[in-house]
C-alpha cells in the first residue's frame, strides 16, 4: 500500500520541453499550421504527460467507475430510488450499461470500484471492493465524511489508478455511479470556484421543478451546515481542500480525486468524464495543482456545474453532446480523438517527407 | 455504369415505423430519458436508414477523398500552390496524411478519387482515375463546369459510393482535396441558402486580411459573372440545382454530392466532413431531397459558411474541434461516436431485464 502522502509527491510538472517540441513538430506535417484545432493541443500535452516526443499512444485505457451512496438522497433530491447505485454496479459487472457498450466501442476496459455503496454487493469479475463506509453521511446537516474516510477514499482511487497502469493501461478514464451525486458536485463545485449554488446546480438526470429548487436549497444549506460561505471560494492549500471534499463530497468523489493525483504520479493522461469528474478534479488540482496538466476534459455534460469546473480548471472539452449519464460515458467516448491527436504524431509525413510544397507565406 | 437519374431514383424516405421503435427501445434502457443526448438522434436516424431496429453498426466505414482543381486558383483566394492538390493525392496514396492516420484510428479504408485534378497522377494502390476534366474553369468568369461535366462528377461520386457498398462498406464518410475549394464552396452556400457572401466565405486553410477581402469579392464575382443574385436562394428542384453546381461548384463538390445521392441510394449512413461537404450536400439535397436524411454531420469546421449549411440542412454536428483542414478528418472523428450511438442499441440492458428500478416519476 502507497500512502496518499507518497502519491501526491510523486506528482510533477508536464514537461514543457517535450510540449514545445511537439509544437514545432505539429507545424512541420502535411497540414496548414493550426489546423487541428484542439487537437493539436491534446498532442502537445501528451508529450508534457508522458515527457517525450511524440507522445506514446494513449492505448488501451482503462475505465474505472468509483460507486458509493449518498447520505443527502434522504433530502429527496433525486426522483431515483438508492438502491439505483447497487443495481447499476450489478449492471456494470454483467456488461449491460452503456458504458460497457462505450468501453467495447474504444476497446477499453472497465474496472468498477465500491468505495461507497450502501449495500454488500455479490462478488463479481471486475468489481473491485475497497468499501470505505456504506454511504455518506448527509452533507446537509454536517460532514458528509470524516478527514479519515476522505482520506481512505482518495487513497483507494490513487490506487486504484497505480495498479490499472501497472497492468498496461496508457490511459485513464473516470466513471461514477451513486445517485444523488451531482447534489454533492454542486456543492463542492460552488466551495472550489466560489459560484453561487443557483449558478452550478443541474437537473442531473432529471429532476422537475419543485425537486430542482428544493435541490439548490439543500446545496445552500450543506454549505451552511460545514461552515463554507456561498459565493466564495474556500482558501488554497492541501488541508482546506480535504476540509471541504470530507464536508460535502462523496466517497467516489474523493476516490475520483485519488484516481486523478495516481494517474499524475504514473504520468498517465486520464480523461475526466462529466460534473462529478470535474468536481472531484476541482479537490485533485487543491490538494496537488500539477494534476491539471495530466487531465483531459472528454466532455462537457448538460450540468451547469460542469462547465464552470472546467473554466476554472482551465480545461477545454473534446465532446459536446447534451449528455447527462455519467458513469464514464462522456470520458469513453473522447478517447478516440485523444488517441487520433497522438496518432498524428506518429503517422504524419513532414512537408519535406512527402514532398509537398508549403504555403506560400 | 449505372445512370445519375437511376441513382437518383432509388433515393427513398428514410423510414418512420423504426425510428419510431427506436426512440421507444432508447427509453427502456438502464439509462435516463434522453441523457444520452444527441446520440439518441444518432441512433434513431440510423435506425430510418437502415429500415430496421436495431440499427446494423456502420462498421466498416470506408472514407472517399475527391480531388480536383479549381480555375479560381487563378485569382489569388488562396495562400498555396495548386501542385498541392496533386501532391497530396500523392501523400494520401502513400499514408502521410492526416486522413490516413485518423482512418487507421478509427479502422476504415481510404481511397483517393481524382475527378478533376489539374496534372496527371501516377497509379497508386487505393487511387482511383475519373477525372472529368484538368480542373474546372474560372468560376468568377463564368460557368465552373459544363452541365456535363457536372453530371459526369456526380455520376462518378455515386458510383464510388455503390462501390464501398458492395464490397461491404456500412458507413461512408466524404474527404476532399482541392486548393481554393473553400471559394465554390462558399458560392454554392450563397446560391442554395440565400446568405450574403461575406457571412459565408471564411479563411480556408489560413489567408491574410486582404486575401480575405479579395475572396470575398471573388465570390461575389462568380455570383453575378453565373447570373445568381446574392442573398436570395436559387429556385428549387433538381433542374436550377445542376445549373448551380456547374457554375460555382468544384469538380470534387458534384462527385461528393454524387457520392452521397449514391449513399442514400444504398441505404448506407454517410458522414459528412466539412465545408465543402457541407456545400456539396447543400446540392445533394435540392437534386433529391430526401438524401438529407442519410446525412450525419460529422463536425462543424472552423469555416463560417459550414454552420450556415448545417442550419440549412437541419443538421447537427458532432464534433466541434475548430478543425479546419478537410480530407475527411473531421467525418473520420464522428464515426466512433456514430458506432457508440448504434452499439447501445445492441448491448445495453432495458430495465426491465437488468432489474433496474427506473426512476419514481
Amino acid at each position: 500500500m502507497t500512502s496518499l502522502g507518497e502519491t501526491l509527491g510523486a506528482v510533477r510538472p508536464v514537461e514543457p520541453g517535450p510540449m514545445a517540441e511537439a509544437r514545432a513538430h505539429q507545424d512541420r506535417l502535411t497540414k496548414p499550421s493550426g489546423s487541428l484545432g484542439v487537437l493539436e493541443d491534446v498532442a502537445v500535452r501528451l508529450a508534457g504527460i508522458a515527457g517525450a516526443c511524440p507522445p506514446p499512444l494513449p492505448a488501451p485505457a482503462a475505465l474505472a467507475i468509483f460507486a458509493a451512496d449518498h447520505g443527502v438522497h434522504a433530502q429527496g433530491v433525486s426522483p431515483w430510488p438508492q438502491e439505483v447505485t447497487a443495481q447499476m454496479v450489478a449492471n456494470f459487472a454483467a456488461g449491460g450499461a452503456v458504458a460497457n457498450a462505450f468501453a467495447a466501442q474504444v476497446g477499453a476496459s472497465v474496472t468498477v470500484v465500491d468505495v461507497g455503496v450502501a449495500a454488500d454487493l455479490a462478488p463479481a469479475d471486475g468489481l473491485l471492493v475497497r468499501k470505505v463506509a456504506y454511504g455518506t453521511a448527509d452533507l446537509s446537516q454536517g460532514p458528509a465524511m470524516t478527514r479519515d474516510q476522505a482520506t481512505a477514499a482518495l487513497t483507494a482511487g490513487a490506487e486504484v489508478a497505480r495498479d490499472l497502469v501497472a497492468a498496461g493501461a496508457r490511459c485513464l478514464v473516470t466513471g461514477d455511479m451513486g445517485i444523488a451525486n451531482t447534489t454533492a458536485s454542486a456543492a463542492l463545485i460552488c466551495a472550489f470556484t466560489g459560484r453561487e449554488a443557483a449558478g452550478v446546480t443541474g437537473r442531473g438526470t432529471g429532476v422537475d421543478d419543485a425537486t430542482y429548487q428544493r435541490k439548490i436549497e439543500i446545496v445552500r444549506r450543506g454549505l451552511r451546515a460545514n461552515g463554507i460561505a456561498e459565493a466564495e471560494a474556500v482558501p488554497g492549500g492541501p488541508d482546506a481542500a480535504l476540509r471541504v471534499l470530507a464536508a460535502v463530497g462523496g466517497l467516489e468523489h474523493a476516490a475520483i480525486a485519488g484516481f486523478v493525483i495516481g494517474a499524475a504520479a504514473a504520468r498517465v493522461p486520464v480523461i475526466l468524464d462529466g460534473v462529478i469528474a470535474g468536481a472531484a478534479a476541482l479537490a485533485a488540482s487543491a490538494l496537488a495543482p500539477d494534476t491539471v496538466g495530466y487531465c483531459l476534459a472528454g466532455h462537457r455534460s448538460a450540468e451547469p456545474g460542469h462547465a464552470v469546473a472546467l473554466t476554472h480548471l482551465g480545461l477545454e472539452p473534446l465532446v459536446d453532446l447534451r449528455l447527462r449519464l455519467g458513469e464514464g460515458t462522456g470520458g469513453l467516448l473522447a478517447h478516440p480523438l485523444v488517441s487520433a491527436a497522438a496518432r498524428v504524431m506518429h503517422e504524419v509525413a513532414t512537408f519535406d517527407s512527402a514532398g509537398v510544397a508549403d504555403k506560400g507565406d
